[in-house]
């Protein structure tokens, strides 16, 4: 039997604080800092604290000024934001972010959908952004909507992702995460990209994958990407957040279950799993609705059940 | 890249009407069988219709005899029942049943616990049931739970599970499936034990797994087993029942999540899911909660959203 190997050690990086909260009712800024300095000290290495983008578009990201003012930093844990234009880079730039966030859709109808804007505009708009953190010193990390299908167009070629990348290449982007928007991701469609992204000289280790779970298929889709050699994985608290396009859905997979899933394929995390079991719980009840996170309910595979 | 081969066919058998519906709060005998008619419908090949047990150690399963009795029976289908004894094999063996299931624990505490009998009584038990079987020319599967692990001794060695494997060949079994009966196995549990089975001349395609998403790697060990030549999966309609270790926990990864997944995989199931999804909705307003099932909610990934 071939034997399936899995890199040594791994990174997740967190994403509930942002993706996962602007898609649940809005909660208090101070709950959003007590989250995230729970989460800052379990041993993630990466945490998406918010976004600077139009109050009234997503009101559950107004106050990310403020939050990333009162967190408790904690050496080793980058501190992420989401801008949508330079407008929101130059807002993110005045406050201690450690990198920022850009997304743009592989897809046409979805970027237009998501972003009122085309493709080669979510481009220009994202050079700025590049120029602009560039003079500041701060690095730059490109989102790839819809980069696994689109829930319009259906199937994303993944030529049309590399041919993204190379563009955005050119605007300066060096750091690139593929985001299975509405998971329709399915193992077949993870090598292919893969495949793709390899041919065009962006090694399996520096691929960041953000996977949904919303077809259940999140993390069989992240032990083939593991097994192939990715190694950098998004997920959300919990399961925090949803998928819009599906009421009731599942949407990022959740932080707890991906870090118990990784140490167990020997791809180390670093990340203490019953602090974040507990952060996942916390969180459940500020948002005062059942998460589907696995592992916060069932704890971890070692723990006997009490009887 | 090594490429990912799959098997080109997979069979899913459906242990809702049995598996999950034991775990929920009792049905009638009515919906049981408009169930199992759904179900029919589909195009599975494996429906698990109920059990000959107590009916005061399970009260879900009352009536099981009326079920058999009165389901339309499809062509291609073979319905199958557990039994927990000779007793039970006797009143099966009086219905149209096409198999019989009979369980045993890997695990030495699990099996007091949950049949209260040593693991070598369960072995006679079985041997009995598998001689009146034989007479009969029913065929007997052999259910071994805590195949991946034990809630109460944790690790459950491959080497146990052959060694099990062995002493019921030795009654005439012939026939097995792999339990992850409280959702421990990870995909290196998932490989060592498939590999400890090919050296006892169990090759892949003949192996059947019982997979559980208790912590969430269901599907994730389904891919996994598929890419090392496993073709046979149990799934539960909807994720219908539960974990009885963990309330609230998941059990059975849900029958239209497995179909949706393998067909991606190239492992084609002949299933129709839309029926199947409509079979899930229905048996998700019977039993009034709602039930894990990802793909039941979201729908396949080539379905457009309504906006």
């Amino acid at each position: 039997m071939v034997a399936d190997i899995y890199p040594s050690s791994s990174e997740v990086r967190e994403v509930g604080p942002r993706d996962g909260l602007q898609n649940e009712e809005p909660i208090s800024v101070e709950a959003r800092i007590n989250l995230i300095d729970a989460l800052s000290a379990t041993g993630l290495q990466s945490i998406e604290v918010g976004s600077f983008v139009r109050p009234d578009a997503i009101p559950a990201m107004v106050g990310t000024e403020k939050v990333l003012a009162s967190i408790r930093r904690q050496a080793g844990v980058r501190y992420r934001v989401l801008v949508p234009n330079l407008r929101g880079a130059e807002m993110a730039l005045n406050t201690a972010v450690d990198e920022i966030e850009v997304v743009v859709s592989v897809s046409e109808t979805h970027n237009r959908r998501n972003l009122k804007m085309s493709v080669d505009e979510s481009v220009e708009a994202i050079g700025a952004v590049v120029e602009a953190a560039t003079e500041a010193g701060t690095p730059v990390e490109a989102i790839l909507a819809t980069s696994f299908g689109c829930p319009f167009e259906i199937e994303v070629d993944p030529a049309a992702v590399t041919a993204l990348v190379r563009r955005l290449r050119d605007r300066g982007v060096s750091s690139f995460s593929f985001a299975d928007t509405t998971g329709m991701a399915v193992p077949p469609s993870i090598t292919a990209l893969i495949d793709a992204l390899v041919e065009i000289d962006m090694p399996a280790d520096q691929i960041a994958l953000h996977l949904h779970n919303t077809r259940g298929t999140g993390l069989a889709n992240l032990v083939v990407a593991a097994r192939h050699g990715v190694r950098r994985f998004d997920a959300s608290i919990g399961g925090l957040g949803g998928c819009p396009f599906s009421p009731g859905a599942t949407g990022n997979v959740p932080t707890e279950d991906v870090v118990h899933l990784l140490d167990a394929l020997g791809a180390t995390t670093g990340v203490d799993l019953e602090a974040l079991i507990a952060a996942a719980r916390s969180i459940e009840e500020v948002v005062g609705r059942q998460l589907p996170g696995q592992v916060m309910r069932s704890g971890p595979r070692d723990r006997r059940p009490e009887l």
